[in-house]
């Protein structure tokens, strides 16, 4: 795998490009694509007042709208990194809006979704890639953006079937220059793989830290005063944005539900070895989860 | 909260100290000693030959040896760092081999388990004050322990009712000078604690990863691959000590037998509310989630 960096001294791939959405995501791309200069023009959209002071104050793009449809006016690649819960809106108010031959992707943690919601909206003259990187903090907002967040991180695409070869290698290659190593998968394949890689532990994080909360006052305070290694690690991943993790839920249901039935099963039978203070099982269970997280460092994932 | 820092101009505190295992916590403790100069004499013990070659390289003690009951001869100390399935061994190599007046203690992650094994064994002329310091990492051995491990951490006393005042001060003092916050606890207290911010989140963690190591060849390499932070905190957790931890969950059964319990509960709660899309909860939820992590960062636990 070849070092990732972020390419400064190729010609621009856009004419303009919109960003519909300024959270995290959205803002680290606004920052990347004025870095790498991948845009002759770059227009940002957000809808919420305050943080649209925040990217206008930042200077995140040439041009910071409020309104969506006046956002894509023009533009050869529009980027939808709102919550997915917004999409439909979004879809709505730009599809009559796009230019023909436009690029429409996303950065939603979702993709049957996003393909679905997103292009119900869209004429049969506009491509939509949607696209995944996976790549993030616990802070949101304008602010907390930067455009070192995608490098060295991979970024998945889903083309739909019969998607435009070009479409799909501009949308790699934009993620290619902001550093992201590029893989092409099947959307539904992806909504898997992330239901029990990122969607199932932060469940888990988010219903223990709650667990934890729910004790008697007492108990609380010295949970928070003594939190181990174990619990901080949980902390800090239930710290993610609440709305972005509700949308994931509730639009990667099966998936979810399904990786879920299949922790159980795995969890009882550890309960199970406890229970019956059956140490072997433990000791090779536990072995065997060693020897998985080495595999994870030597893939440098970490 | 007075700054964490390594005391090293205070007189010595015991004229012999032994440490009986020599895996991260107790070759950590050792560097520590050497370092704060708190013991005139350090006593090493380990028992498996390969370890106590590389602490005998690493001169970690000013004499080691593989034998427990040689190594308390004449101790003023003695701090039992061995897995807690070995307790009751060392408790009975030891036992009749204690200096009257010696204080042990013990760095084990549950405290009536400790209390239990190792006071089995102990005459009535010794003083058994069991601790758990709350520190760690995902490595382990001799040569994976550093003096800074203790810096800043808790480290919880939890001594028998009726136990020497003086003996418990003298322990307290030890960890101080190594770095640590001390706390004194009741044991089953201590172990209730314990289970819900460190012991369950490591065994869901152990789970999940082996979840994923069930999944079929194919899908497993991309879990791999793209894991994405969610996955990686959880198999980091994952990699910690395989025997600590199945000791942990056989000394701990019933606590964290009821940890999982309340934690069941909650998920199940989740769960529903994906299952019914019911935003409002699960919005409800990662909002309340992400304060409570906040009250952590500002305890200054991470």
């Amino acid at each position: 795998m070849s070092r990732p960096s972020i390419s400064r001294n190729d010609a621009p791939l856009f004419d303009r490009v919109a960003i519909i959405g300024l959270g995290l995501i959205g803002s680290s791309l606004a920052r990347a694509i004025k870095r790498t200069k991948l845009a002759k023009q770059l227009i940002g959209c957000e809808v919420n007042a305050a943080s649209r002071r925040v990217a206008t104050k930042l200077k995140l793009a040439d041009r910071i709208v409020g309104d969506a449809a006046t956002a894509v006016a023009g533009a050869d690649l529009v980027i939808v990194a709102t919550p997915q819960s917004a999409y439909a809106a979004v879809g709505k108010a730009i599809g009559g809006k796009l230019k023909p031959g436009a690029i429409v992707t996303d950065v939603g943690s979702v993709k049957e979704a996003a393909q679905r919601v997103l292009g119900a909206h869209l004429k049969g003259d506009v491509h939509l890639i949607p696209g995944h990187p996976v790549a993030g903090t616990e802070n949101s907002g304008p602010a907390a953006g930067f455009a070192d967040l995608f490098l060295g991180r991979w970024c998945i695409i889903t083309p739909p079937k019969g998607a435009k070869k070009q479409a799909v290698s501009k949308v790699r290659e934009m993620w290619r220059r902001c550093g992201m190593h590029v893989e092409v998968m099947d959307a539904a394949h992806h909504d898997r793989v992330l239901a029990i890689t990122s969607h199932v532990p932060h469940l888990i994080a988010y219903t223990i830290v709650n667990t934890v909360s729910d004790l008697e006052a007492h108990m609380r305070f010295e949970v928070i005063k003594f939190a181990a290694s174990g619990f901080r690690d949980f902390t800090r991943v239930a710290a993610s944005d609440p709305v972005m993790w509700r949308d994931i839920f509730l639009n990667n249901r099966e998936a979810v539900l399904e990786m879920m039935g299949r922790l159980y099963e795995d969890i009882a039978l550890l309960q199970k070895a406890i229970r019956n203070d059956d140490g072997k099982t433990l000791h090779r269970v536990f072995t065997r989860s060693r020897r998985i997280r080495r595999s994870i460092v030597q893939a440098k994932q970490d």
